[in-house]
């Protein structure tokens, strides 16, 4: 089936440019070097592609996530990057068939960790404007979470308020000043696990052991300014103009079939005037017609991706798989 | 089970807020003088109450939307409020046991209705930036329609450039001036329905005989500012503190769990900082710790609701029902 004859508004991804990204991921940090976060995408048969291409530990953001991961065998070795008092859901976690860590920063999430029967952690110190405990507070932690039977497997920091910085060496200031902090709590804590950074820090950060890069797969549009960025986007959402005006034409795919907090989608056909619920207004180059179709580039992939049932495979134009997106909701 | 006895995120509705809106909007708009917009919540089981309110007529943004309340017997009069050209999902709706009705607004949507077997069909006029035709093509195309077997119902025109503006006299001349042109277009096309109108505008747009409002059942802050709404806001999201910073904390609802176009949700507690995928950072006014409830208000209630797979009910902090939201995607 050719693109086109695909009901709108329809996502999909360029097989090739995935393919080629993940080979260039792999051949940059290869193995246990890369900890593929999967929030980016919450596709088993795209953490499938990455597994194959050496990656076996997985970083997820949330038990959903961890759960369906484990659920079709990819549980070798999984991060629950995020702190969570949820004992219920801990608990599921520490039951299911997968190797499970958590992240820790505080006595209440060790506690509950401990209580659900999680058996190792990480504890997460604060880098950044995101979660975790500050450096001088993570040995105490630590000693807790071995105390009562977790044990610790290292530290992790996500400098995630560098990630979109577009000059390289604002960027790389940045990471480093975030990083000399996660090494000094390292230093306290211990274990083999040093484990930060994503998509936008990945060439720069050489401080920690592993990166949790995600976006890197099919990128957003804001990783575009990065002159620094090997990778390519890959996601698409392809829509049909429904209505044309004598100054636009409106298509249907809108902000329920986007995530909108990176702005509006970009489109190389013309200019993009606005979203609203199912559809786009589009400024074009030239005249399009009612059942034309439009291709737009969604700005936020992780958003995008968690509002489809259904990634369509293409490449050169014809669909050739498509991918249930399971790992969406909690 | 109380309210904070789920787990996080958890979207919910406060019930005694609900059935007030609806009770209000019934009392103002009986009967078919409102079409109630379904695109606001996605879920049948809130349009049974709408339909049990008497409003009978349901307006939809998808094809999903019409063929799921046609599934639960609430078909008696659909209008799929949006053009498509799509022949196999107008052939679905088509041959549904629901009478459904179309927006057209150029020769191909009304080929391919015509196609697909629709028999009705409103004229869409375009009275701002959305989709319609221009008032001067309208009988053209009513007299195609009809030749083509589908009866001509009358007309739609939506002032969505009206529907947000804060100042009351503003408001109601942007929608006179749109008014005015739907009902010069009704005059070249005939038939019963004007049809138009939103949450926004539906106290002062007294040109149309039915008002397409969704949103007043729920309400979006962004309508707060309206002082002359009567409408009190009833959607909410609980999350979990799950991180503790010496000046902010983090909660476990992100942009994920909400729709992001018109901004940060709102709180009461203290200041919103901002919303990460599965996180938002907030400045409270109060010490909060790990595992303490936070009360979110999305901004936007439409692509809110299009997130999550339940709806929580509330009355008075007791959880008493859920319901799935089970018209979402396409």
């Amino acid at each position: 089936m050719h693109i086109d004859d695909l009901p709108t508004p329809a996502l999909w991804a360029d097989v090739d440019v995935l393919q080629a990204n993940i080979a260039e991921m792999a051949k940059r940090l290869p193995g246990n070097r890369l900890r593929p976060h999967v929030k980016a995408h919450k596709t088993t048969a795209l953490a499938r592609l990455q597994h194959d291409a050496g990656h076996h530990g997985f970083t997820c953001a949330t038990t959903r996530e961890v759960l369906g991961l484990a659920e079709v065998g990819l549980g070798a070795d999984l991060l629950l990057a995020n702190e969570t008092v949820d004992v219920s859901r801990l608990s599921e976690m520490a039951t299911s068939k997968a190797r499970v860590t958590v992240a820790v920063d505080s006595e209440a999430t060790i506690d509950a960790a401990a209580k659900a029967g999680i058996k190792e952690c990480v504890i997460d110190i604060r880098v950044g404007f995101r979660c975790g405990c500050e450096v001088e507070e993570a040995a105490q932690l630590a000693d807790r979470a071995r105390a009562l039977g977790i044990s610790v497997r290292g530290v992790m920091g996500y400098e995630g308020h560098a990630m979109g910085v577009v000059d390289p060496e604002r960027r790389r200031d940045l990471v480093e000043t975030a990083m000399e902090r996660l090494l000094e709590a390292h230093s306290l804590v211990g274990g083999e696990l040093i484990t930060g950074g994503g998509t936008g820090t990945h060439a720069i950060n050489t401080w920690v052991n592993e990166i949790q890069a995600g976006s890197y797969v099919l990128m957003d549009t804001a990783y575009t300014e990065q002159t620094d960025q090997p990778f390519s986007q890959g996601l698409f959402l392809n829509a049909t103009v429904v209505s044309v005006a004598e100054k636009f034409v409106v298509c249907d795919a809108g902000l329920k079939a986007q995530g909108m907090d990176h702005g509006n989608p970009s489109w190389t056909g013309g200019e993009v005037l606005f979203c609203s619920d199912e559809h786009t207004n589009l400024v074009p180059d030239k005249t399009l017609r009612v059942g034309d179709r439009v291709c737009l580039k969604p700005a936020h992939i992780d958003p995008t991706m968690s509002k489809h049932q259904v990634l369509h495979l293409v490449s050169q134009g014809e669909v050739i798989d498509q991918w249930n997106i399971d790992l969406r909701h909690w």
